[in-house]
């Protein structure tokens, strides 16, 4: 009998979402499922993401939807920005019929925290999730009803950053 | 210059801290880097876990160490949990030396908080680390003082998981 397949969702202001999302990839792909990586607001100019190579050598497929986020490209308008990811959700509405046992929208709850969707736009996409598809979601954001609606969340909760004292971005551990 | 390398700890009740063990890995091997993966207290025949296969297929050395826990494996008695994971901190501490970049030492402070191993006895282990290497520690049960050892901690607070509907572990999720 297939498994029913869930909603998860990573959020909160630790470091862990993105990473833990990538070894759920991992994991599904050692016991050969179809798994779709997309990934929101990364723009591999603004950091050379390095599981993105592997990912794909492992025959994940990754894609990167509104590359562009307003903290890192000021020229881009908050409207193009809003824009950008509603057509994001019909790609991501497509992607649900493609026979995927694993979907990751990555940093997709930044969408609602940034205010570029809006939760009922969310909880809609939520609700069109096949039964045999394990969706997973990550960013800061996760709203009550989103939380309501989802099987699995975890809060990943900063407890100590190098960030805050003024380590910057390392290549290997946070791109 | 090469950059400082720190400890990382995922502790807490929630899904994700395994996960994001790996996912580190990953990333940190898209950028080149050599990773050894040590998992503690998991035995593939309790679960074949899907990772360890892709983990090995990209070259990203796996060990096993202290296959065995008591809740799975009620035969063992603590005394030779407690012999077994002396052993596993001296093999890591010889792991320390083999050029490594990162070290996942996953599960381990289950160790600690089943009072196989004491907190002083990670805490000297932690004071070996060399600065060259960046170290991660998984597992529910980091104390204060690790915490305060430690660079990076994220607590993955558990939200809401599905084993508390009764929903048994899940091939490709949870192993």
């Amino acid at each position: 009998m297939e498994e029913k397949r869930l909603i998860q969702v990573y959020t909160g202001d630790g470091k862990g979402k993105t990473t833990a999302s990538i070894g759920q990839a991992i994991r599904a792909k050692g016991h050969k499922f179809r798994v779709c990586f997309v990934h929101l607001f990364k723009h591999s100019e603004d950091f050379p993401y390095g599981e993105v190579e592997v990912l794909k050598e492992l025959g994940i497929e990754t894609i990167s939807l509104v590359p562009h986020h307003p903290h890192f490209h000021r020229n881009i308008s908050p409207e193009q920005i809003r824009e950008d990811c509603l057509k994001a959700l019909e790609s991501i509405k497509k992607l649900f019929h493609k026979g995927y046992d694993m979907l990751v929208l990555d940093e997709i709850l930044v969408a609602l925290r940034d205010k570029f969707l809006k939760e009922e736009e969310i909880l809609e996409l939520l609700n069109q999730k096949p039964g045999s598809l394990e969706l997973i979601l990550t960013g800061r954001g996760a709203t009550k009803k989103i939380i309501e609606k989802a099987d699995l969340v975890t809060e990943m909760r900063k407890i100590k950053h190098p960030f805050t004292r003024g380590i910057k971005e390392r290549r290997g551990i946070d791109y």
